[in-house]
């Protein structure tokens, strides 16, 4: 595997276009009464002309057997090794949010919990309030001041909120205020090493005022902090792979994570005909395109088979406008697989198809995970697909003499 | 890869067990005459069922070409980077003589030699000496003493025994005595690294003594030392993967390697069926079971095709009182490929099932080489076996958010 700056020293700008298309939760598993799986269920035509067309193969997002969250799902199909590359949690709740994270900030994942009268948790998320509720509870927590840093507080949903500190001198190596059980009080926010002592003091000064302005809230009466961090430091998509990069997407956690590597993120409207309307619309200003669609993987966490089918036909309807405009290297895949039978992420791997002219099509004729074990690919993991797609649209040197 | 501590982060305890059926030298080469494999041609409707239900593929022990001893396969199967997590020779011949290892000990592989009137090493081996005669030597040099440590001496067989020092403050950086060659004299001990030096003058001290009283023996009338070695420092099975773990296993290699990675490591008798029929015995009193079977290794290594196939066969019989148990995750496969026609262990991969709820059955109907090659999880390193087997027991949650 060629680091990442090693990988930019071969990069040539070449006018073709690429195209990520990332079908969220893609890969399933078979329901037991018919032995197939939703992809294997699903009627693709213009996904398995595709297949037949490219080179196919099933990615490994992280390693096998490594179930993988959002982030180090993409993180790996955009070519960063999700091990080496960590986001932490009060950035990903922030980018999920929408929240624009900048390099002086702080953030961390905030529960609404429930103490009892000693000031021990009985309940870590407040018996799962309302996030009208929690809106509520967060105006009072927006009066808060502490000195020389701004503070933000943001609803997430139900129990979930995100702390945001900005100022000048911050740091993230501050550990959770949540034990993570209970019957115990909560942890003050203590500094993991000397550079965060004032951070942790101003965190141990929210708490203490958000204690008083929740003193008499049941029975959200306390909040518990967890994933202190900052921005990553991390190379530049665009810069990394000399190409001008659009990331396309409806969901604010895969916008932000764009938008944390640089790519510009555009607007599309709801549907995935609205995000290929928009790509048509752009095609001439960039040369990479990320077009994310959530709708696979909320039909997988639901447990809804059938839907998951559904809008896994409804997107391969949508295939024909991708292929009109002509990427010189297309690559259709997932970031992790959702079986529906699971409700929820899983480990299993992806399918994956590579349409260019100078793929070597293989046997497979089929979009699913079966036939896609047979495809030239084989099983590989995702952090090769980006320097495939720049190989097949002709945008990488010879490496070495 | 995630690494040991990262991967352990994602643990959490599920009551399904996990069951890890090595079949020692399992795979093979096809026989000239016929074109098939051992376990291409021994019939084996049990395994083959496995194949049928499960996911299958071929694991490279260490990495393609590379053909492993038993302790860098091991580890590799139980997690552990063979390249990062070396056990030194000394440590693996006292474990394979079952000889309990302890956190001061230093060990060494010692080979009786033949010395010429010059002090010339004229036979490294000294002419391949018999058990017996091993024996009464050893018990000669158990009468040395040394200051301050116990000195272990130990027959492992023909001209191979084993050295152990015990005592405060000893160091494995001790070279070879052995110069690996004949016409030259043996080595002194020398230290390595300064804090070596009181272990080398221990370590020379000894080898005259055993000079002074092998003096007249002939043809063993010296010893070699080489592979100096203390335990490693190496994470506990147990602790990284949050399981109560077994090893039931009959050799005492696979034993002291099982009880220096932290499992407990039961008694079975002699045979497949007794080691199973203690695998249902002591079902509930642990997570995981690493269960071992030395026979179609023995096999390979005598170039006995036929014998192999019988005990792959015999083995296969055996079969559905493992699977009656009902582990949430099974894997069967080998640590390495001993094919008879190679007489030795070899780099060739490893057929390897997965049976789980949550595997994707493949297309494969046969447990076998070829078969295995068509399976789902393709080929892949050893080192992920662990993982897919925590997943497909549930018992590992989410990377990253």
């Amino acid at each position: 595997m060629l680091p990442l700056d090693q990988l930019h020293d071969l990069v040539e700008p070449t006018p073709g276009k690429i195209v990520l298309f990332v079908l969220d939760g893609l890969g399933g598993l078979p329901r037991p009464d018919t032995g197939r799986s939703e992809l294997e269920t699903a009627r693709l035509p213009h996904l398995d002309a595709l297949a037949a067309r490219g080179i196919c193969g099933l990615i490994d997002p992280v390693s096998p057997g490594i179930t993988p969250g959002s982030g180090p799902a993409h993180l790996a199909l955009f070519g960063y090794d999700p091990v080496r590359y960590q986001i932490g949690r009060g950035v990903l709740s922030a980018l999920g949010i929408g929240f624009p994270m900048g390099p002086n900030d702080v953030a961390a994942r905030m529960n609404f919990a429930t103490l009892d009268a000693d000031g021990h948790i009985t309940d870590r998320r407040a018996g799962r309030i309302s996030t009208e509720t929690n809106r509520a509870l967060v105006e009072k927590l927006r009066t808060i001041r502490l000195p020389a840093v701004e503070v933000f507080v943001e609803t997430e949903s139900q129990h979930r909120a995100v702390l945001v500190l900005r100022g000048e001198g911050l740091s993230d190596r501050v550990a959770d205020t949540d034990p993570q059980r209970v019957g115990v009080p909560p942890e003050p926010a203590r500094a993991l090493a000397p550079e965060a002592e004032r951070t942790a003091e101003l965190v141990r000064a929210f708490v203490a005022q958000a204690g008083e302005l929740l003193r008499d809230d049941r029975p959200a009466n306390a909040l518990l902090l967890r994933g202190f961090a900052d921005l990553p430091d991390i190379p530049r998509f665009p810069d990394v792979y000399g190409m001008r990069s659009a990331a396309i997407a409806v969901y604010p956690m895969y916008r932000g994570l764009a938008r944390l590597l640089g790519m510009d993120v555009l607007d599309p409207g709801p549907t995935v005909a609205d995000e290929l309307a928009l790509l048509r619309e752009r095609w001439d200003a960039y040369d990479f395109f990320y077009v994310h669609v959530k709708a696979p993987d909320l039909k997988g966490e639901d447990g809804d088979f059938d839907g998951k089918v559904a809008v896994l036909e409804e997107i391969d309807q949508q295939v024909p406008t991708l292929v009109a405009l002509g990427p010189e290297a297309l690559a259709v895949t997932g970031d992790h697989s959702t079986p529906a039978l699971l409700r929820g992420h899983s480990w299993h791997a992806v399918p994956f198809v590579l349409v260019a002219r100078t793929a070597f099509a293989d046997e497979v004729r089929a979009f699913d995970e079966r036939a896609a074990l047979r495809g030239g690919l084989g099983r590989f993991s995702a952090l090769h697909v980006m320097p495939l797609l720049l190989a097949h649209a002709g945008k990488l040197t010879k490496y070495g003499a």
